[in-house]
């Protein structure tokens, strides 16, 4: 890249992202954690910008920021373009609000050059897509695919808000949540960034993504006896550190072993190890470790559980510490995204001389939850030495420009091929 | 056992000892933490028993509280017995108290027999044996041998008082510590519940202390790079956890190594781990592990910390991390029993007909900086379950009064065998 004959306004794009960011917690950049008045400032600015494209902007039940553009064909389904303008603590400019401006600059490309498309067209800003205060991620999208209950709306965040008050404080309607569920989406796009290595590494353009991940949670803990580190011998001894040890090292020769059948994308995590009591001169007692675990398809994600769970009982037997606890603290299955809207990003980025490769998404993201409900698929911008969640996240201003023409002649072309009442 | 003939009165023995257990913190048995008024109660306690026993109480400067008769030969050094009479917090009722009261009863059976040493005869409750709330343990030892100096005496506990004005709070005279400094102990004898499962397991009265060990704790960070658990591949990770956990193998591998080579005595724990940043979708990018490292000679001490550094330096290199933090937190050295009082503690046991092993402490206690300024040896007697530092701990009535009459035959012998002016 840069692609050939780009109708989008690459200056235009980034100063939109640039302002955008400047919404942050001014002590620690960049910082706009959902549901604050930080949050809600960085929505206005986007209401805005939605309405100065020509887009009519409403918030649904589930506090999704919609900003639509109806088509030529009464009663088409929209195309559409959706990401999230939150951020983690201390995260970065592009992870969500790349692909919620890259939506917005589509629809002024259109309007630009006064095309109407037969669909309508929307940009979506899901509501708290990373993990909010209120221990949930990807609200706004779970509340357009109707996996928005009771129990995660009574889930309670600082001063005991619950979820639905929040989402009532930022414009949803909690109590109407099913009006939230779509059935008239033709197609979801979403463009985000890698938060990756392979296209900086293959310096190409756009990942079309494969699947999003499932991710399995597993928690277990290991029951040893906690000793005196003088006086019981090594061989006298239940040490759960040990039991621990060896299976931080059980889950990466899992997921390694499992990569290496080449049969999709499998990583696993320690992220969260704790011995107890946690004193230099005691034997620990008890550990607990949770493990992130994440493959491509449900094959191998079940594979990845029953591997890791096989071994962790076999290290706790050897080690002579008990399985005090083994939980599956939380599951979500892959999500395919669709065959279409897969080729169609991928003879756009082709007809624009950008260059991509196909790959899975190891990261959740709002668009594995608009799968449950419409045809979904995502396009990967690289960034920068894979860094996200950071201050140092980044993407070149040509970069973000690129994926945005990718995704306009995406548009255009599924506006031909996808059906019309 | 029973011994035969004993000279020891179990049932006074053991009531006194349930009597001193009594002064403990109600809601969480057994706490009798040094220098507080729980402690300062079971003080009066002891001290009024020492008196009962014909005893002059003083204490010194450096906090100890001693019991002292007068022996037939003036300017004959003292044969002493000591422990400690604070606990850690909800701890047990043998570890100290029971080394403190075989030295009265020693005392006691002594006078009721009308028996007058040649040699000055000592009970020493050393004060606050445990990790005290100022960050010390073996305050009183240490300023028996002249180990306590001004940074010792300004670390500071609760509400910011210093050492030394805790030490001044319970009697001691932190402005002349040098006068608890002893050049006139001919013999030092201390009673001591194991803390292992060597006698119980083989069925023995006593275990004859060779040396008590030398500990070393050592921290090390490996630092690698916190990342995505999902973006980020098995292959491109720089996993601190992964570092940590063949670390705290490693522990294992060469304390257990060293201890086939038959040379002695040696242990090593990894009782501090953490990882961070500690969340369950975050790549660790740091972890830390504190050793405790112990061992019966220091050519042991030396080997055993030699190879866990040098297999952790080799871990970090094969994990891709690096090695931010290596530290020698500190360091002590082994502390060898004394032969003719080990060989005097055996004969005497041998008399009774008590059976006795060799073994190494491998916890720290008063006995080894005492050893620093006088001849010093320890016996000790089983405990259930090597439980200790915990409610659980316990020893039989009889088992506490047959290792208090091998002290008592081994006072009369030393008495005999040790240099008088």
């Amino acid at each position: 890249m840069p692609v050939s004959n780009s109708p989008i306004d690459q200056d235009r794009l980034w100063s939109d992202l640039m302002a955008l960011a400047a919404h942050t917690d001014p002590d620690k950049p960049w910082t706009r954690r959902s549901f604050t008045p930080r949050f809600l400032d960085g929505r206005a600015f986007l209401a805005q910008r939605f309405r100065d494209a020509g887009l009519t902007v409403r918030i649904d039940a589930a506090g999704n920021l919609i900003g639509r553009r109806e088509g030529r064909v009464p009663g088409a389904k929209a195309i559409t373009i959706g990401s999230h303008s939150d951020s983690v603590p201390s995260g970065g400019r592009f992870d969500g609000p790349a692909g919620v401006l890259a939506g917005l600059e589509v629809a002024r490309a259109l309007f630009d050059r006064g095309i109407v498309l037969d669909h309508a067209f929307e940009v979506i800003d899901f509501l708290a897509e990373e993990p909010s205060e209120y221990g949930l991620s990807c609200v706004g999208s779970r509340g357009m695919a109707g996996a928005l209950g009771p129990n995660e709306l009574a889930m309670t965040g600082p001063d005991g808000e619950t979820l639905g008050a929040a989402i009532a404080r930022v414009g949803g309607a909690p109590e109407r949540l099913g009006e939230a569920i779509r059935d008239d989406i033709a197609a979801y796009l979403e463009l985000h960034i890698e938060q990756g290595t392979v296209l900086e590494s293959q310096k190409l353009d756009g990942g079309i993504v494969t699947a999003i991940v499932g991710i399995t949670r597993l928690e277990i803990v290991f029951e040893g006896e906690a000793a005196h580190a003088g006086t019981v011998g090594m061989r006298s001894r239940r040490d759960a550190s040990l039991a621990a040890a060896s299976a931080v090292l059980a889950v990466r020769d899992v997921a390694t072993a499992l990569l290496d059948r080449g049969e999709g994308y499998v990583v696993a995590t320690t992220g969260i190890v704790t011995v107890s009591p946690g004193a230099a001169n005691v034997v620990p007692g008890e550990a607990r470790i949770v493990v992130d675990a994440r493959a491509e398809t449900k094959a191998l994600c079940e594979l990845l559980v029953a591997g890791i769970e096989s071994r962790f009982r076999a290290i706790a037997a050897e080690t002579g510490v008990s399985v005090a606890r083994f939980a599956v603290l939380s599951r979500n299955d892959p999500s395919t995204c669709d065959p279409h809207l897969r080729e169609t990003l991928a003879d756009s980025a082709a007809a624009l001389g950008a260059g991509t490769t196909v790959m899975a998404s190891g990261a959740g993201h709002d668009a594995a939850f608009v799968s449950r409900i419409a045809p979904a698929a995502m396009l990967f911008i690289p960034c920068r030495e894979g860094r996200s969640h950071c201050p140092e996240e980044w993407s070149e201003p040509a970069e973000v420009a690129a994926g945005t023409a990718v995704l306009f002649e995406a548009v255009t072309r599924l506006d031909r091929t996808l059906a019309t009442p």
